[in-house]
């Protein structure tokens, strides 16, 4: 186990010293955000550095090998496996203020920005430019590009356009020894010496900074049709998910919740849930104006054949928008109405995604929770809300946890979809990844990180 | 420097004790074709050893840390950077044997292969299920997706489908030291510990052998229309490519031939070429049957426009299949037209084309050289055909490569786009990356090959 200095007067000096006094956030209203993320979790910094550029990131991680403190890097806290908590203590090295987008090219479909660019603000500044960035992670109007990057975040259009990795084409970011390195290329195709991009995407803020982004766009879609539907049973919503998949389709979004989510926010649908109702799709498909209706049309269709109960079109912006919302409104009322909630993301292959949800009873029974499940039907990605209306049996809860991904893996899935492992989920990493891959990462980190400072404790157990 | 052994007769009989003796290519004949790839290298391996799963490769390996040789993965050997030529001698590894489609889930849009697999066969065998797997590297009928997803291989298709990466979901690889890993996930989405898959993809064999991938597909496009233009000036013909992209279209494929390839294969084209032609693009769309029609059309009007000559629709595949042979003859005529012939795969941002082309006549005159110039237009990623009729002056026209890669860099471009960097190119690799990137590139290497014993000599120089 490693020894951290705690951050002492010397340290805090010096990095006012080196970095400048107004990097220091020392209100304590104004520090206690930077305690938590979108999970449950608490951990409270030591001391918050909000820097403007990446020389200050240098400055601040060369201290950090000095001093051998650890250096945790924030986006914008909307992570929800607590990846950007100082679990060890330390500083926590939030990129908010970097958060200028520095250009954007419509002759090459390409747009440099700061990692704390806020990832709604971005969508909507290239969409005046008929650009579109894709991955959109339900965070998306708080997250950072930069923590999605950190995080490769997803949302609903995974499924037609992939998720953050897909659209970086090159990072700028700071090694953990203070230096700064440029990866990847300014252009759409680039195969010189190891994809370090991917690498640094994804690991949760362990092997480098993201200070800045080389993001690909593509054109935006000129429309958007949309269709609601009601399914009876839900190996029958599934069943028309890999219906429409494997007649040629590529919805920008397949979404599912089930019954439970249903009861719990069926109220706020612009249309009326029977109550024999197990599962809803939220199916859109983007593209040029009438093809969207056609294709609208032939997945309706499909629905119904397999035995939708109700299809409801929703191609007018209001009503996409009031379901989207409900969407949204899902964890929310989930939140509010548990003692406890465990959000897990796990992901199976979408022919599995049924097998998984029949099961779901049995670990309920078992272990004496309840479990909402919605999310992303078109690529496996199940949210698995397990809440309880007790904080007691806490062990008897992990149990049951552990027990649920081990059947994912079982079904060829994975314990995180999009989430990642952050601090929430490192215990349950060796279920997934063998002791070679899990050396191989551990010895990577060294390379990179020799002294432990950046992000220590994370994803690994 | 590291000494590797030789190749002894003990160490042979190791091998034929350890692998079997079949698995030992001695038919001089037979032998010779692994001296060489599609560049213009020859590198005459010590010994062939041709595996037929990979438990063999783990024990190759294991013997290969033990005596200290060279292990060199190949795949199809289409390659053109000598990515797969044993430079420093050893064993030749090939794949070739591990050829089979272990499945293919249309349920799931995932395909289970060996990575010897050639990717032409696994392109028709997916067809017949209305699948679709979009790399199409020039050398897909002799490529397998083992290499391509060593090198991210690439093809015209990558300016609307990415490359081979965007299409691997997980590995299964040995590593150096001969244990086995699997990396990735058999689901669309997964951020569980560090993208080992990315990392390996791109790295030349030298961080682990591939044996098996996990592919994701899509549904197959059910039409596709193309079009043939031809300008009379080339910075118009790229006008019109960003044109095309910028109003929202995303072709399957944006080739383009210069004057000089038109003039060695405009004969073989299914349409007369005027003599004042500068440029001829080849324009593809894929998707509904409807819709692509419509687009080739609106396509067609935006060439006509910035001034196309003129506008030969293709519709029918026989057209269509003409037109891709003269694209694939070019390599081949520049070739037998040449005593000396350097391939360069450079990639700019798709707005500097005009620019790097516009400047190749200044370096032709200056080094002495003619440059063919011809590719994916769509993506930046330009074929440099650099040939000369003798073979003299080696040394100037090496000067003349390193002066167009530092124009290249200049204008935000990469030295490969989808050849790699292998043995032909890594010369030049300080010109694209900094000296902190690549030490931490091969600190990377000695994490998974102390020894170095994997496809050394390539990519660092």
């Amino acid at each position: 186990m490693i020894q951290y200095s705690p951050i002492t007067e010397e340290i805090r000096s010096r990095i006012v010293h080196e970095l400048g006094g107004d990097c220091i956030v020392d209100d304590a209203d104004a520090k206690k955000v930077y305690d938590r993320d979108a999970s449950e979790l608490r951990f409270s910094p030591e001391l918050v550095v909000r820097v403007q550029d990446s020389d200050q990131v240098s400055r601040l991680l060369k201290l950090a090998n000095q001093y051998r403190f650890p250096v945790i890097p924030r986006g914008g806290g909307s992570g929800l496996a607590g990846g950007c908590l100082p679990v060890l203590g330390g500083v926590v090295l939030s990129l908010e203020r970097m958060n200028r987008i520095l250009s954007v090219d419509t002759a090459n479909l390409v747009a440099e920005v700061q990692a704390g660019a806020i990832t709604q603000t971005l969508r909507d500044a290239i969409q005046k430019k008929s650009l579109f960035f894709p991955p959109d992670p339900a965070g998306m109007d708080q997250s950072t590009i930069g923590g999605n990057a950190a995080t490769n975040a997803g949302g609903p259009s995974c499924v037609k356009y992939g998720t953050t990795k897909d659209y970086v084409l090159g990072l700028e970011a700071v090694l953990p020894n203070g230096r700064p390195i440029r990866t990847g290329t300014r252009t759409r195709k680039g195969v010189v010496g190891y994809d370090l991009t991917h690498l640094l995407i994804g690991s949760e803020g362990t092997l480098g900074v993201i200070t800045g982004l080389t993001l690909k766009l593509i054109p935006l879609p000129r429309a958007v049709a949309g269709t609601s539907a009601l399914f009876t049973s839900l190996p029958s919503a599934m069943q028309a998910v890999t219906e429409v998949l494997s007649k040629g389709h590529l919805p920008s979004a397949i979404e599912f919740l089930d019954a439970k989510c249903l009861a719990l926010v069926g109220d706020l649908l612009p249309f009326d849930v029977p109550g024999q109702t197990s599962a809803l799709l939220i199916i859109e498909v983007d593209g040029a104006p009438q093809q969207v209706d056609n294709e609208i049309n032939v997945i309706q269709q499909i629905c119904h054949e397999i035995g939708a109960a109700h299809l409801l079109p929703a191609s007018d912006p209001e009503q996409r928008r009031q379901i989207w919302e409900v969407r949204r409104q899902v964890s929310l009322r989930i939140h509010d109405n548990s003692a406890l909630y465990i959000s897990e993301d796990v992901a199976v292959p979408i022919a599995h995604i049924s097998a998984l949800v029949a099961d779901l009873p049995k670990f309920e029974k078992q272990y004496g929770f309840k479990i909402y499940a919605f999310g992303h039907a078109g690529d496996g990605n199940i949210h698995l809300n397990i809440t309880s209306q007790t904080r007691n049996h806490l062990d008897r809860v992990e149990k049951g946890v552990a027990a649920i991904l081990s059947r994912v893996i079982q079904l060829d899935g994975t314990i995180s979809g999009e989430h990642g492992i952050g601090e929430a989920k490192k215990k349950y990493l060796p279920m997934e990844l063998s002791a070679e891959s899990i050396r191989l990462q551990k010895e990577i980190k060294k390379v990179f990180d020799p002294n432990m400072i950046l992000n220590p404790g994370k994803i690994f157990p």
